[in-house]
């Protein structure tokens, strides 16, 4: 099940977890200098291989390639997680992806393959034991770039060795509402990870979503990496936990939290920023004890379906202006709140 | 019936109308300078000559010495609009109200009577009549202190004459919002009358309600007074509808207003000054038809029973903090919208 369906009721800071392993093919240049030809020649390579490993995905499995979709698609899955940024503006990529929407093996990104896991709550264990044995089917019919001493290599040298980025998105209101944030992102850094927003790399917390993931892929194994990181991530929270019980009694913390509820079920119009931090407020308020009134829809999938192009593509509208969307949006929002 | 509970359905624009009337009785100093036991026989004088023209308040009359209530009694008055400030400031001061709170005379404020009469809507000619039919009855048996030359003499000179103030409250919320309200206030204040606050001069215009007023009491007749001022109200409503006609397809705008109305169903503090702000949001997006939602009481009335001391009266607690007025508010609120 894609991961923001797949949301736990007990733990509203673990939203998703994360495994993406970096892979080239041995034979061909990597993707920024490769021919056109070259870059068909792998893509044609890893389908092959798929095909003959479908096995692996029980419901089935759907290969999109960059150039059969417009921008409103792309950005749609993007949105969704499903691939990078960076393999939507390539119109050479491509992207497999299975019927649970779990998986996805994007192509021609930054190495030739990357095979991504996401899940729903807290399971970096699971999600990195489905991206082995994708890794490992593949590996089968495709001889990968492999060095004895550095281990895999990649287009990037701070993917290369284990090739895998292994994250965890975290829902930290109390510790961003408190300013507390910036220790624990100065810490995890110290501690050779880092937290970022919502879309990795200097993207901001809308929703206060931070994602904690590995900086470091060599000198330690994939078991290593995994479990600092789960080391970490349940010390933060752990003070996230400890920042939302400062919060409980505070009355102006409570009146901003229903006020939040009360734009959600009125707004004429909500960016997707606002639309995030509102659902951020009403998770928050739950979780506190302070609202008690139960929305239609789970928050995190709201976040999800009222980005842009999400609300672009339930509209039917491929170029929607802003305002529109913003129109939409609250009206989304309303209906579903 | 009070000001505040008789608002007309129509007109959204003409909140109340006020006459007041400054008399002196001839035999004494003027309240600034007066000993305490003249302004005792000023109100004995005042209380008797009432109490022989009772047919004129149908349904009784309430006598209350400031001496007598304490701060917060003394402020629901002045937030209804029944006594004025200063008047709550003296201990030696009184007031005497008809049963249908319209009309109420001060004793030993400024002058030594005030005669008011304010009625809900817009209605200065019968304020007026109920002012000089209550004018005429104390006349009967006070002798007040009048010149051929000047007319009635008051304490402050810019009273002298008619000592006859009339106001119109007004809702002018699209005058506001589109900052042409500042125009409107020059051209007023040219043809000698003044805009001012919710609370008269030096007050804000919470709510966008504002007084106009006449600054002159001298050299006109009440009729032409009351004429010019009936004149000019009637501008300014017009431009006020023009304004509203402006703002009907803002979709900012309609935004603006549902959220404030999201606000007052959800918030759980709230300031007075942003109580009135909300509902006058309410009233201004049910005039132009952009809120087809139906509170379940009047707005105006909610402005005035959520002011400090009215919600400290209604809550039976006479030392009320202000963060705990903003949450009872809040939830006075709630309760009805």
């Amino acid at each position: 099940m894609i991961w923001y369906k797949n949301q736990s009721t007990d733990d509203d800071i673990m939203v998703s977890t994360r495994v993406r392993l970096a892979r080239n093919l041995a034979e061909y240049p990597f993707p920024r200098v490769i021919s056109k030809t070259d870059a068909e020649k792998v893509k044609q390579e890893v389908f092959g291989a798929l095909e003959q490993e479908k096995e692996l995905f029980v419901n089935g499995m759907h290969k999109t390639e960059m150039a059969d979709i417009d921008k409103t698609g792309r950005q749609v899955m993007v949105e969704k997680h499903l691939i990078s940024s960076e393999l939507a503006a390539k119109n050479d990529a491509a992207v497999v992806i299975d019927a649970g929407e779990e998986a996805s093996i994007m192509l021609m990104e930054e190495d030739h393959i990357r095979i991504q896991v996401i899940k729903g709550g807290y399971d970096v264990k699971s999600a990195y034991e489905q991206a082995d044995k994708i890794d490992n089917a593949i590996e089968r019919h495709c001889a990968y770039a492999f060095s004895e001493q550095f281990g895999y290599l990649t287009a990037c040298p701070t993917n290369t060795g284990t090739g895998m980025r292994v994250s965890v998105m975290m829902h930290l209101p109390a510790l961003t509402m408190t300013g507390n944030i910036n220790k624990i992102i100065d810490s995890a850094s110290r501690l050779g990870l880092a937290v970022r927003g919502l879309y990795g790399e200097g993207s901001k917390a809308y929703g206060s979503l931070y994602q904690l993931s590995n900086q470091i892929t060599l000198g330690l194994s994939e078991m290593e990496i995994i479990e600092k990181l789960e080391n970490i991530a349940g010390q933060i929270k752990k003070h996230e936990v400890e920042a939302r019980n400062a919060l409980k009694d505070n009355k102006q913390v409570a009146d901003k939290l229903w006020r939040s509820l009360g734009t959600l079920h009125y707004a004429r119009s909500i960016s997707s920023a606002e639309a995030k931090s509102l659902l951020s407020d009403y998770i928050l308020g739950r979780s506190l004890g302070i609202i008690d009134e139960t929305i239609k829809q789970n928050p995190i999938e709201l976040m999800v379906l009222t980005e842009p192009a999400n609300v672009s593509e339930i509209s039917g509208k491929a170029d929607m202006a802003a305002d529109e969307r913003d129109t939409r949006r609250a009206q989304m929002l309303r209906d579903s709140i």
